[in-house]
């Protein structure tokens, strides 16, 4: 399956919005010229195919019989901006490879299959992630269809365009009846697989994050005749918060924490920072203990802003629990794993993915494989034709011997 | 004389190119305006006035006979944008009260007293400091009319359309047989005397600083994917060199070492840095003690980019050496600061000034005048009417009392 798979994703490249870059955004032309090109594979594989108020695409292998509770399996099939070829992509695509497959085989499962391509994953557009699935999960707030992109358009505007209606978005929702559970195949966007030597794993969790906007007023100077010692420089205590936020979070299995933005006012060579503005962004495997991680660096900034004689003001700009995966349905991924010949391996997911929404009705399972130099949401983002073949093998694997855990 | 002072600095802050603030470039129409004005009171006050090749306005007072070498006194005319009413023209116009003051009293001295007020000293409109005072010391590169301003006009173009002639800027060259001593008075700048509760001081020396464009090349990633252990976080590279910064210059007395400018990329809440630059301003009084410090610092960024895996380049924007004031006119300045009942305090001028370029043609000195709360190159830069008045004074009797090192 990989070298069709591959060339599919190549395919689904040269769709963009900014030639010699990947950029698709949700709503776009891009993404109807997409979704039309994805649908046909779809029809081809034996699915019938629709586009959901959400602008979700979503494919129907039925079971041994009609109308029989369903697999969901799929990804997303929008990206950020000058984006890498396999994110959201790649797990969309090899689904209905493996669809496809069964339907060469005229194998009928005892439950029907879905293959999910979400419309909006990653937020680039609108601001606010997975609106896609959410609205799949019945889980979307009517106030987030009033969200605008830069141009000032907003989310219902944009359905119109779209030729959808954004006062059908209920019609979206799934009843929780009607499906078994959520997998989701994806490309690992961080290097852990590729250090195990491992091509593809097991996903844990989807790990919850909070966000801070964080704001540290200090006193501008000139630089060259305030004496050190009475200074309040915001930008050496925001150098502070920075080490805190890394030694906090370095010094646990699974929680990682990152400064990833930074500005400095009035920025001037010769100006002693009066203002400095940075992110924080904290994630973990359980809700628990990024808790923990919050609450101590929160804490710990303050201190430093005593010492120092700055104020520091901590936002909550987004916060999202952590999303486990069902050991049930990892126990079914692990055995798909090692019936390829491969060692198990259990390993968090750091990004976000769809199943985090999908999570509110049924219960999720996700297989990554291994990314090359842990790159994502870059151009450079690669993976091997191999990784492919054996990422589509596994999935075809845990769907043909998925047991659901309730009877059909 | 202080509420005359104060009235002229009033008047000379509604000289502006920008109504509600204070911005009086090099060589623009307000500076033409600005230096009519000021030729004016010279007049009045007894001197012959004219404006030399740069745009420099040099008052002439002369001695007990004519054609005398000359104490010169003053300071500079051009804001930075957005300027406060004191930084420069404090000094001028405080000079030429004490020249005014001297004619009322018929006094001429066995010397003749020059007051300058230079052209250029901020450098704001061509980034280069000290055009007006490099000029009057001959040590003007020919290369430096060719700097542009932002809208690409050149020195030599602004010269002619302010009615000067580029050819002749050697003509601005002063004979240093013809001068005894430059003396400065400025508003301080920085706190140092507000804290010790004085309203003057002696300066000891014009610090040197070196300055450096620092760039950090780590490896950009995902903030939820890439473990805390494999990191190559720029940015945390980054806050470690600042915090060196910040302790290596906070260690000695006089030193001082600021980061003011800091860029993340790409910049995005939940992308780890890639890259970062920053800058590094580092001032002492004496040169050895700037150059131990720069080395100390750089030194230690190389440890700091080895053991996080990263490479920090650093590439030195700018230079200028440590220009000492001369005991012999510190000496009198100190005495003129007692007779006034004042203790006499001595202080490093952290920022530059004319005199580090004047230095080069003869011995300099310094008073500064106290300045509230530090803030300076700000609309809030503020004086009390008493410290000028007291700041006049002190220099009044510099003055009068003033005992050239060589025999005139």
């Amino acid at each position: 399956m990989g070298p069709e798979i591959w060339s599919r994703i190549e395919e689904l490249a040269a769709i963009t919005a900014e030639p010699g870059k990947v950029t698709r955004l949700f709503l776009t032309p891009e993404q109807k010229r997409a979704t039309e090109v994805v649908r046909a594979w779809m029809t081809q594989a034996g699915m019938a195919a629709r586009v959901d108020a959400l602008g979700n695409l979503i494919g129907r292998y039925e079971g041994n019989r009609p109308g029989l509770p369903a697999l969901v399996v799929g990804s997303h099939l929008d990206t950020v901006r000058d984006a890498g070829k396999y994110d959201g992509i790649l797990g969309v695509v090899t689904a209905i490879a493996c669809v496809e497959q069964l339907d060469r085989e005229s194998i009928r499962l005892p439950f029907a299959i879905e293959v999910a391509g979400f419309s909006d994953e990653e937020g680039t557009r609108f601001g606010s992630t997975l609106l896609g699935s959410r609205a799949f999960a019945g889980t979307l707030e009517p106030s987030q269809l009033e969200s605008r992109d830069a141009k000032g358009i907003t989310v219902a505007d944009a359905l119109r365009q779209f030729g959808l209606d954004p006062a059908a978005i209920q019609t979206a929702a799934r009843n929780p009846r009607d499906i078994l559970a959520y997998v989701e195949l994806h490309i690992e966007q961080g290097p852990v697989l590729e250090r195990l030597g491992l091509p593809v794993g097991c996903v844990t969790s989807i790990n919850g994050a909070t966000r801070f906007k964080t704001e540290v007023a200090g006193k501008a100077g000139h630089a060259g005749t305030v004496p050190m010692a009475g200074r309040q420089d915001a930008l050496a205590a925001a150098a502070e918060c920075i080490l805190l936020v890394e030694s906090r979070c370095g010094g646990e299995e699974a929680l990682v924490g990152t400064v990833g933005m930074i500005e400095a006012l009035p920025g001037a060579v010769n100006v002693i920072s009066g203002e400095v503005r940075f992110s924080l962004d904290i994630r973990a495997p359980e809700d628990a203990q990024r808790r923990r991680a919050v609450d101590d660096v929160t804490r710990e900034f303050e201190r430093i802003a005593q010492r120092r004689g700055v104020s520091i003001q901590v936002a909550k700009s987004h916060e999202a629990g952590a999303a486990p995966c069902s050991p049930w349905i990892m126990a079914q991924i692990d055995r798909a794993i090692q019936a390829e010949g491969i060692a198990p391996c259990h390993l968090a997911s750091g990004a976000g993915h769809d199943g985090m929404a999908v999570a509110a009705i049924t219960d999720i399972g996700m297989i990554f494989v291994r990314c090359a130099g842990g790159v994502s949401h870059s151009p450079a983002e690669a993976i091997s034709v191999d990784d492919v073949e054996t990422g589509a093998r596994v999935l075809l694997s845990f769907i043909k011997n998925f047991q659901p855990e309730r009877a059909v």
